[in-house]
């Protein structure tokens, strides 16, 4: 092994983004032996001894900035030359943590961008200020209902939309799991409940939005997020873990469909499960939604069937909100478990800028949607 | 909570696909619980007893075929209607894992498919068999090599591939980090690594097939794999943990392109390290590989830089390469830490049917890179 104290430079020059890495380990030597694995592995993924060139040496392999003791380990950040990046999402999140995953021990807990990136990530189009616009909603916290089960007909789903749209949700979406299937295919459904919406919004002068998830195969994603815009959707779900990030900042980007972009946490699991390895809750759900373009994010909130912890939320919600470059801020949207019980402490911790995802505990209330939509928009009205 | 015994039924009809299931817990009653949780979560992530439908009810809520205690936990069978996968791999997947991965302690492992789904998800066009006619190999095991680092010229690049085409590897591959960067953007390196492996085989008579990286975000992945076919690249490579499945399978299905494809694991381990819920390695790198039609699965190797078990490896190899329904068998291709010290070892430990990683290990003896793969290669026809 090369004498890595070599390789410790002082400065970040400006074409270079940073990476911090948690590192399971006990000793200074060993984390920075680690540190040391992580610069190669995630650059030129080649014996150190044997490169000759000096400028893959010194600019390509990634630089120890810092490495400092933590609880439990330490944190080391690496920057990386942007160059290596791309310019798109997919290979930076291949030299940020492709080959690295498959190691123990590193957690990466903070991404800094650098200005040739933040050309190519613009962050959200429309964020939470856009789509507070949108909605004509300046300051409450907001409720987003979702038409559920899977299983039920397309006639069934527009009169659960419809029953929303009434009563006072703010967003209304597909189930992540209603895509294509013979229960309620996507263009059918799609109109329909579009069509719901529409309809509810001139009975009340509101400016429901509904977002119709079009996370699929390859090229069916974008001919549905396409067609989902010609059926009357007025947002759109997609979930990164299904398709990737790339797939998010695709949808974002584009300028005919110009629609917020709602991202869904499914399959994303295997990365931010407390475990040997991976990439902590507030980079996932926070930094890299809002990177690729996500006005909102729906994350799974502490205390409810799942198992984050109320900081891992708190530093989600920060890496939403937060000043960051000239991105806008994306609106949190904590999910899995929001109850009416819950509702005031969540309201708490939350704040007001986030919009409330009441799944199947709208249906707590008894069968009458309109009125369950109503009871939630009515606790969020008077928090 | 329903009385879940009324829910274990002992018949799987055939339109039903069933994932295994790892519970890590300590009781019977715990496990039922969990497995019950799943059912729920992973079909209409929606309170059971709010559902009237009795369709819904009996043939979309997952079904507990079977719960048996295994070392450390238990094992669950859940079936799901085929119906509900949506004839696609990321609604597929979604059903497999979607939601549940982010809950504690659960593991994928294994996945059963169904005569409906196998409509679909059809393996490798290739496959190990296929791989070993394009290049004459009928017996040995095979040699792959890879053109690295990062950084290096298109120049630099092109006279790697000839000299490792020259020397005896079998296929020769992008590293996973090149994509387009300035260094050596896709179409120039491409054109000219192709060009260098057709010289090469003009002059040894051999059918070394080169591959192009081709994972990118969106649109460009399907773009460059045209482009790089008509630049005359063999074979493609693509990472599965940056593009997703979806991208592995449109490439392989592509009846224009019919080339092999090649999945590269960046990025997946977050899947698979050892933590508190995950996919089995042999799922990951195996299963679904196959099932969506890599012909070959690079995984990393036990004894290297990465920490798989032996045991992992080997149930990889298993599911690579076992009868499987009507599906060819992928190649598997063990790499990280293949040496010329371990091969004879790794030999005795994966067989014949297997194809050699050699990265930057290729370097170790020394520039002259047309001997050295010479080298290698002998190594394994002498084995």
């Amino acid at each position: 092994m090369q004498d890595i104290d070599e390789l410790i430079l002082s400065k970040v020059d400006s074409d270079r983004f940073t990476v911090t890495y948690f590192l399971a380990c006990t000793t200074y030597e060993e984390a920075k032996k680690m540190a040391w694995s992580i610069q190669v592995e995630q650059t030129i993924e080649f014996p150190y001894e044997f490169v000759s060139n000096e400028y893959i040496k010194e600019e390509l392999v990634g630089r120890l900035e810092a490495l400092d003791p933590v609880e439990k380990g330490y944190e080391a950040k690496i920057s990386y030359l942007s160059e290596l990046a791309g310019r798109e999402i997919t290979q930076f999140l291949n030299v940020v943590f492709g080959n690295s995953s498959l190691q123990p021990d590193i957690w990466i807990k903070h991404i800094e961008l650098s200005p040739s990136l933040l050309k190519h990530f613009k962050g959200p189009r429309f964020g939470l200020i856009g789509m507070r616009e949108l909605l004509e909603v300046p300051e409450r916290p907001m409720l987003q209902a979702v038409i559920k089960p899977i299983g039920l007909s397309t006639k069934e789903l527009s009169a659960m939309t419809s029953a929303y749209a009434l009563g006072g949700a703010d967003v209304i979406k597909d189930d992540h799991g209603l895509t294509t299937q013979g229960f309620a295919p996507f263009e059918e459904r799609v109109a329909r409940c579009a069509e719901a919406v529409k309809e509810a919004n001139a009975k009340t002068g509101r400016n429901v939005l509904y977002a119709a998830n079009v996370s699929g195969d390859g090229v069916a994603l974008m001919e549905r997020a396409y067609k989902a815009k010609e059926l009357g959707a007025t947002a759109l779900m997609v979930a990164p873990g299904l398709v990737g990030f790339d797939a998010v900042q695709a949808l974002a980007k584009d300028e005919h469909l110009a629609l917020p972009i709602i991202s869904h946490p499914s399959l994303s699991g295997g990365f931010m499960m407390p475990g040997r390895s991976g990439i902590d809750a507030s980079v996932w759900f926070g930094l890299l939604n809002r990177l690729s373009g996500a006005d909102m994010s729906i994350f799974v909130s502490y205390g409810g069937r799942f198992s984050f912890t109320i900081e891992e939320c708190n530093r989600i919600i920060r890496n939403l909100l937060d000043p960051l470059y000239d991105w806008k801020a994306s609106c949190p949207a904590p999910g899995g478990g929001v109850t009416e019980a819950r509702l005031p402490e969540l309201i708490k911790i939350y704040g007001k800028d986030v919009m409330f995802l009441v799944g199947g505990d709208m249906f707590r209330r008894g069968s009458h949607l309109e009125e369950n939509a109503k009871f939630f928009r009515e606790l969020l009205e008077n928090c």
